[in-house]
């Protein structure tokens, strides 16, 4: 745990500059934009350590798989986040001598992630080592109009000297990812150039072929006046550079403004490549950097009004559900149906590809209830195209019939995971992926994806987990075994709660998902049993049966569900009896010592009562939370959440704000001293969930809104914002009151503790808690 | 499988030369003499492919570690048996033409591994591109009495031409690991020279600089006459070459001799090596090629004489004996106590390290009872010595007081492995090295063995034990929780019952010794608690509720023993339900459907009532028995040995037969079709126990020899040549009697069917079967 930022409303603030924050800082100061994002790396050169990136959206490379023994079924290939070409990048020298902050004297440095802008600026004042002094402001966006462009506006000013300064600003196609398995390069960069003030890169993955475009254009101004100064051109194979050399006064203000732009082949023709890239430079150049600015921090105020979270009283916390969301809103925009949501989104290349279950578990409640219905649906539709890799990988583990097992990772549909506990046994994902359409149902009502497309993703889905669990004459039930649940501190266990039971609903679902499509479009009933060649007497039959059998195992005596077979043979433990020394086990202890421990990762039993609530009472959730909570160590980015949003269910509402604090400013805090690596992008929504769906109660049953908020005893109140159902609502809540607002020009039905209301047009609703 | 060699009772004959077979050939043919050992390499070029292997005892090299995904306590270093310079070369020119069999038409070739004189033997005729056509024959061997020293003899004879002849000789210090996580060599070359018609290599193994002289010296004859030609001398960076050009007519013979010397800073100081190199080589130079050779034969002669088996009436199954038994003398000689039985021995790189459980498990039956006990010991020794080592290993997964857990894989006491389901879990064998010493003291009756080096062993591993067993609140019992047995389709698994009854064995004959070590050598017991701070009272009262606590898996209906928990959960299926097309399955099925099976794929339960026999009735091991095997589908070397000494015990001599053979003739086969990557040493040892153990039935109780011999129907008879307790015993068995001939002095009792005899002084005892 680290805590050198700021506190502030809307702000991430860094006021002192210690190099041995600096790569934490910058995973914590990345910008994005959806399209692309990229490290706070610093423009000027720095010595010191620091984890370069830049990333372009749905760009991967698939690097040869690296085990120590080799399992069949794993993957031949391994998708990684890949560290693209630098465009940040403005040298700075002074009398020849190059700005690097790791080596002057840092006088004053101020870092600030502007969220509600969506902008990082940096202050500095350093003393170099030749003794001259000088200050520097810098600015910096991705552009949310114009995805495609980035703009940086770099400032000098000498305060005890005059001399001879340069700017060079440049692309660099010589970079290399950290996570690279045999430390190749993965880039062949095809042509560096320049015209005038206009240079490129154009660069192509190795073995993928995404073609990338890299272009800049600079302006330089001096004290306010632009300068025609026209740069020196310095390129070598893979980089161009502009250098701008020119003399500066005490006192006098230097400013380069570089307009970037970064395209690729998912976007554009290969041969239009060069001309798209040169024309978006030129449009955004053509606009200027103000009124760039000014459309972006429009856009940002519009992404505000339908997803910002108030928190009053505790400056913190609101900083905090801040950071989540402005983080998420930086990742995935839900405009192209190839993208998902990173675990690490533009933050560094940690856990190779780009999806995991964490989106439909996770992401999906955030992006549901936050953005157009249209949003989800991407994601729904990014799945339902991997479908029929999703089945060719259950294929190679020897499953028939068009069962599907989705990858535990991916990035393009492939698995690329290859732990054998993991990719081989955490199967409950495919569930996640089942639930989702479920959710966004229930949330959209939306039925033409289900009929359409949904309905294939949960057949194949019921086929897997029927081929996945088999008959034990012992038990006289259908088991399954040898999977790993949410909880990875238990690998290849029989009859893991969470995945039975999921398993179970997935087969339930699917028969009545396709009942209902018979019932309501029969035609597109009829041709679904001839495409997927489904036997509809016999497959639903054994689905039924399965459904009816399945073993859920459960514990008489404690009145508690079994997380798996055997868990009480365990030496039970609490996670308070653990010393402070010896956390997180998952730096301390071995890994089979881990395994033998009862301690628990992430919500495991806990994650299927959290989906499942409704079929629990309250004396039982409690009884399951009161046992697997004390075991639970929390060393997943995705386990606070779920354990937020159950404790606000049971009246715990002092464990719902500790467990809010720590998956909110799990990355500010750097809770489990990781954040140097990347930011939780996923763990984000999780944050959001814990809020709306933690204190504010939020659920939907039958398609409709249900609240219940409560409120720590440290707030004075908070709000947020949800889109239910094409409709916006406003929901505050303080010590005393909860209000909803209803933005709908028709009557919104909403459940408040409940208790039905109808909430006039544009209206309030306000009960006393 | 494969089946290309000519059965024969001495010899292994490929009669026939396919490049296809070749890499197999160069397993099956491999030459060692215990200090050093190679492949069959050719000693002219060969441009198809091969697998270059010459090993020397005890060097090896720490290759960083290269996983996927790292785990908490995983070794950093992970030992490779190392591939060392090439002495063995001795390119052929034929009017400036490499001879090449890769490239030649070839007419005639036979290989002879002659096992009775522990040499190999090529001839061949071949018709070179140029149409010159030529006869060669190569002998080769390692000598076993100097034991630093090879020897090569080459001879070329043109059938259809006169020409010009190069022979050269050469040490090759340029080689490379074919198992190299980075790709790195691992030699540094240090000197490269000649002096006269003597050429050598210095080489030094990176990071762990064991230094090695590799020496050579050749004569060249024609038509019998000594050439006093010398050679021309071509040196390299890496490689020393002598040139031998000289004109040939048709039908002349030309031989070169080439003598070898591998020395290793193992057996020499360093500064002494150069001049132990020279020395070495002349010594074998001057005794001359024929004199080596005939000392070299004579001491194979000895060898025979201890470890013999006779087989007649069934030449296939002679033929495979004699190869078990030859492969593990070459491989193992007990003279030095640094060195272990690698399990591919000098024949193949795969496996790492050189130590498995395999050493106790199945190569110390063997070394018991055709070796001087000496030998054994060594063994022991060597375990002795890596203590400390095992004591860290634990301490590094959590364990504490001087608890060891002794290395899965090791080249130097660390553990070298890093599977988390093997390295951490499969613990069983700390029980293999305990009960390795109680089957050394029942052999040998060697107790000062144990009371100065071995009980500190049995400490250290009851210590882990006692600490790895936790007491489960729900079965009342004492449990092990996440082990993988020696059947490592199962892996994580609670309650391994082969695991549970070691652990309980090994806790109770700790007890037994300490008692035993307090009675008979009070001083030294008392001496030995200060030393281990053994707290007498607290911890044998806790090992000894732990023996009496243990819970052992056991299915009442089926009144079999269980292998795990669960296990009954799997859908049970026998191994002959699978289609021959999925077999092996490990080539065939994803691991987590093997995972998921009930399929065995080596004895677990069976390898525990072969250790503990005493303990079951005969219809207990027949119901286990008939449960287990037909789920075992035999996919580690070391399954059928223990099935087919089982399979004796109750009477299913058919079953024993096909058991025999397929462990038997597992390498010359194929079975697994992975020769190519080198023998399987150490389950040869286990070959050797499923005839004296299986058919000939030998037990040892309380000291005692025991035999109940049975034969296959197949068999005239058999004949085995033991040594228990310095006796030299044969045992003969035909379809009728079975006679045990003594040559001791004195009067030798052995227990013959359940009935006592006592053998006369160089007598025989013959009984009816």
């Amino acid at each position: 745990m680290k805590k050198y930022l700021i506190p502030d409303e809307w702000r991430i603030i860094e006021d002192n500059f210690d190099a041995e924050n600096h790569l934490a800082s910058e995973s914590i100061f990345s910008l994005g934009n959806g399209k692309m994002g990229q490290r706070a790396n610093f423009e000027e050169s720095y010595s010191g350590p620091s984890l370069q990136g830049n990333y372009v959206a749905g760009v991967y490379y698939p690097d040869k798989t690296r085990v120590g023994w080799w399992k069949n079924g794993y993957p031949e290939y391994f998708a990684k986040v890949l560290n693209a070409p630098n465009w940040v990048g403005i040298d700075v020298l002074i009398d020849g001598e190059k700005l690097d902050l790791y080596t002057c004297k840092v006088d004053r440095f101020l870092r600030v992630l502007n969220m509600r802008e969506g902008s990082l600026t940096r202050e500095f004042q350093v003393t170099l080592p030749s003794g001259q002094c000088l200050r520097a402001r810098i600015l910096r966006f991705m552009s949310m109009i114009h995805t495609e462009t980035a703009l940086i506006r770099y400032e000098i000013e000498p305060i005890n000297f005059s001399g001879n300064i340069e700017y060079h600003p440049y692309i660099d196609g010589d970079v290399k990812n950290e996570d690279a398995n045999y430390d190749e390069q993965f880039w062949n960069i095809h042509q560096v150039g320049s015209k005038q003030n206009y240079g490129y890169v154009f660069a192509e993955t190795k073995k993928t072929s995404f073609y990338c475009g890299f272009g800049m254009k600079s302006q330089l101004s001096i004290n306010g006046e632009n300068s025609s100064l026209l740069p020196k051109v310095v390129s070598s194979e893979k980089k161009i550079a502009h250098h701008y050399t020119f003399e500066l006064g005490k006192g006098q203000v230097a400013i380069i403004d570089k307009y970037v732009a970064v395209t690729s082949s998912l976007n554009h023709e290969i041969s239009d490549l060069e001309k798209a890239t040169e024309t978006a430079v030129n449009a955004v150049y053509e606009i200027g950097f103000d009124q760039m600015y000014l459309q972006h921090k429009k856009k940002w105020a519009e992404k505000w009004a339908h997803s910002d979270i108030v928190i009053k009283g505790d400056v913190k916390a609101q900083q905090a559900i801040r950071f989540n969301i402005f983080q998420l809103n930086q990742t995935y925009t839900g405009e192209d149906e190839r993208l998902n949501v990173g675990p690490k989104g533009f933050t560094g290349e940690k856990y190779g590809g780009t999806t995991y279950w964490d989106t439909e578990a996770y992401c999906i409640p955030f992006f549901l209830m936050t953005s157009p219905s249209q949003v989800t649906r991407q994601l729904l539709m990014y799945r339902y195209k991997h479908l029929s890799k999703a089945i060719e990988n259950a294929e190679k583990l020897g499953f028939t019939k068009g069962a599907a097992l989705y990858p535990m990772v991916t990035a393009n549909g492939e698995e690329c995971h290859n732990e054998w506990e993991i990719t081989f046994e955490e199967i409950h994902r495919n569930g996640a992926i089942a639930f989702a359409i479920h959710n966004y149902l229930r949330h959209t009502g939306d039925y033409s994806y289900l009929f359409d497309y949904g309905i294939e993703v949960l057949v194949a889905i019921a086929r897997f987990w029927s081929q996945r669990t088999t008959f034990s004459e012992d038990k006289g039930k259908y088991v399954i075994l040898g999977v790993t649940g949410p909880n990875e501190y238990e690998n290849n266990v029989n009859n893991n709660w969470y995945t039975n039971k999921l398993a179970q609903w997935c087969l339930k679902y699917a028969i009545e998902c396709l009942d209902l499509l018979k019932l309501e479009a029969k035609n597109k009933f009829d041709a679904l049993v001839i495409k997927l060649c489904l036997d509809v007497a016999l497959e639903l039959k054994h689905w039924q049966d399965v459904v009816e059998n399945i073993y859920l195992p459960y514990n008489e005596k404690l009145e508690v569900i079994m997380q798996q077979d055997g868990f009480m043979d365990k030496e039970q433990m609490l996670a308070s009896e653990l010393p402070q020394s010896e956390r997180p086990i998952n730096q301390c202890w071995s890994w089979d010592r881990i395994l033998r421990s009862n301690f628990i990762k992430q919500a495991d039993t806990l994650q299927g009562i959290y989906l499942f609530e409704e079929e629990f009472s309250i004396d039982e959730i409690k009884r399951n939370f009161n046992f697997y909570e004390p075991r639970t160590v929390h060393e997943s980015s995705l386990s606070p959440c779920i354990h937020a949003v159950l404790a606000n269910k049971i009246g715990n509402v002092e464990k719902a704000y500790e467990m809010y604090m720590r998956t909110s400013r799990l990355d500010l805090d750097d809770y489990n001293s990781e954040v140097h690596e990347g930011l939780h992008i996923t763990s984000m929504a999780g944050t959001w969930m814990s809020i709306v769906e933690g204190f504010g109660g939020k659920r939907v049953y039958d398609e409709k809104l249900y609240l219940s908020p409560s409120i720590p005893a440290a707030w004075d109140m908070y709000a947020f914002k949800i889109t239910f159902k094409g409709v916006d609502l406003v929901v505050s809540v303080n010590q005393k009151t909860v209000s909803v607002y209803s933005q709908s020009d028709a009557p919104f039905e909403v459940c408040l503790y409940g208790q039905k209301y109808e909430i006039a047009p544009q209206s309030t609703v306000e009960v006393t808690r």
